[in-house]
């Protein structure tokens, strides 16, 4: 099985190596411009001085929210729609584009009756708000065990949840099944063409941005957007190089390419870092084995630093997952096997940190009152 | 008394008026340009959703750190000397003013034998870091109160700590004994013209990064850097309004523009937003009187909402005083009083937020295994 849902193959010419080439990612990019930002690019002499390069922070997690103005009613007020939503990350893109695809499918013209994927994070969210802009119905299948925030935030966009048992089995299964029963269309959070295309819009930024760029880091999960990124930064400027970062606990990229076949993870990884516990599948392995140069793993330990040196130092609040890139150029095997002058992008996938916990928020007014003056 | 410290006076005919004018603020700009980060402007579709209007942030929270490579040494290491110091905020700007302005002060040419000022808080820090890189030895008045890391900050930049006992007079009284004693220089944190006026250096970058800007919103404390925008603003492009946003907690500002006079918190104030807990004094009292055009005050649950809509939405980890700019616009008597469609750059002061309260970073390995996976 080379596709793993139903969408528009790109032309045969462009891909005959890949599922997807750099013409889609172009695609993508027409496709998806007026819906998402230009994200901006931060850099921070600390951490640069840490890696003992030249860091650019490509900042994803500024990338347009879910929310948006036409979501309100007169029942519930803008604030009130805008709070509830959220889900600032690079999987926007591709879901954008996986609806754009399918709505604009040049075979038929016809709406799609119904878009279906597994996925209670942030590619769940996102699919479900890009199906509701085009009018399409999305059913999203869900472990029963997941928390029920993420479900109201994807039940929020009017999408159709369906519970699955925790397991990679169960979820392919009752996902299939409803492809089925609502003739609808799977859209795969990083196995789907139009996924990977789009999450490659990414790199045709970054290389305008920062045009000195030596090499780009990115967190890999199911790999979506390592792919879209590595198709279109081989096919532009195939001297820049593109490394692969993960957890050490959800390894099965790097597994791969040391075997030279692809190996998922045994069992289901346990990390910090929830959005790369997916293992990379059999679109996105040709792709990782042939364009990305290197694969770095980091330790959970790593990773916590990684994030926490990020919040103070650079004061932009990313997930664990987006910490695993800038873990990656901060290891010691980076600084061994990269050379020292280069200039690095490491894209900041993500910012979905449940902020609930800290505690001053919730401190009662009045125990501020011991602190001394400025 | 109208300068509270005896660094040297701008032009008299520049600053007939008030303690500083235009030309400090741009002989402040070229003394410390080559020291401080032009911080971005950043936006978000949702704040101005929420604020019925388009608003621009100033990041003055991404203001370069004190920490830097030279403060490492053979037997300190570049990484352990950046870890444990940091006040990326505006502060900066004035104390490296001060110091560039006592350094190079055409009247003798010689350097201070030292620098004198009262604050536990990111000023004191400031200043302890702009005297160490001209060799200057720096007294800060510290309340016993202050918690240790405040204190091993300000020592790690190889300043004196003078414990004063927690209350204005002490601070002032000590302060001044220390002054004697050392023949040294007060830079007052707030009240200290080339502290007003490296702070002003904010407007001239905004003014250009903004052309259609309508005006700024400034949390205001004591005052020092309002009063450096505002006669920044007033002196280029005197139709931009300028804007204070204090805390009701800490009204001194409102309170003195309602009576027409010097009106100074009664009590010290009890407010999250810790970094404007002073009172405005003679040197910025004029100025604000004159020169800025309206007072918004925040209720202590409207900060702590715009802290965490900033966090969430922007994911930028502004500290609660910056985010007293944030619930000013979002008020209801900002949207009464200020035309719907005007422009508003906020400025965001800062990032010093203590993130160890933030359960997961201190969460054992494992417990994230009831996670489901994205």
């Amino acid at each position: 099985m080379r596709l793993l849902c139903n969408l528009q193959q790109a032309d045969t010419d462009m891909c005959s190596q890949y599922c997807i080439s750099l013409a889609d990612v172009k695609k993508a990019h027409s496709n998806i411009e007026d819906l998402v930002h230009i994200t901006p690019i931060l850099t921070s002499s600390i951490l640069n001085q840490l890696a003992g390069r030249k860091l650019f922070f490509k900042c994803e997690l500024f990338q347009k929210t879910g929310s948006f103005k036409a979501l309100a009613s007169k029942d519930k007020p803008v604030e009130q729609s805008l709070i509830s939503r959220s889900f600032p990350c690079v999987t926007i893109r591709g879901a954008l584009n996986a609806i754009q695809g399918l709505t604009f499918s040049p075979s038929d013209g016809k709406k799609p009756k119904a878009v279906v994927t597994h996925s209670s994070g942030n590619h769940g969210q996102a699919l479900s708000y890009a199906a509701k802009l085009k009018g399409i119905p999305a059913y999203i299948v869900v472990p029963r065990t997941a928390p029920s925030c993420k479900k109201s935030a994807i039940q929020g966009y009017g999408a159709t949840i369906i519970d699955c048992e925790p397991s990679d089995e169960s979820r392919t299964t009752v996902a299939a099944r409803i492809v089925k029963q609502t003739e609808g269309t799977m859209v795969h959070p990083n196995q789907c063409p139009a996924v990977m295309a789009g999450q490659g819009t990414i790199a045709l930024e970054v290389l305008e941005q920062v045009p000195a760029v030596d090499a780009l880091v990115v967190p890999v999960g199911g790999g979506g957007m390592i792919s879209g990124i590595a198709v279109t930064v081989k096919a532009l400027r195939p001297e820049v190089k593109v490394y692969a970062a993960e957890p050490c606990n959800a390894d099965d990229c790097f597994q791969s390419k040391l075997k030279g076949e692809l190996t998922p993870n045994p069992s289901p990884p346990v990390t910090i870092a929830d959005g790369v516990k997916s293992s990379i599948g059999p679109n996105t392995w040709p792709i990782i084995r042939d364009l990305v140069d290197e694969v770095f793993t980091v330790t959970e330990d790593e990773i916590k630093h990684a994030t926490q040196l990020v919040w103070e130092r650079m004061k932009l609040l990313i997930e664990p997952t987006a910490a695993v890139g800038v873990a990656a150029v901060l290891g010691e095997r980076f600084r061994k096997v990269v050379p020292a002058a280069q200039a690095i992008c490491v894209v900041l996938s993500g910012g979905n940190v449940d902020l609930t916990s800290l505690r001053w928020l919730k401190q009662p007014e009045g125990e501020e009152a011991q602190r001394p003056q400025n």
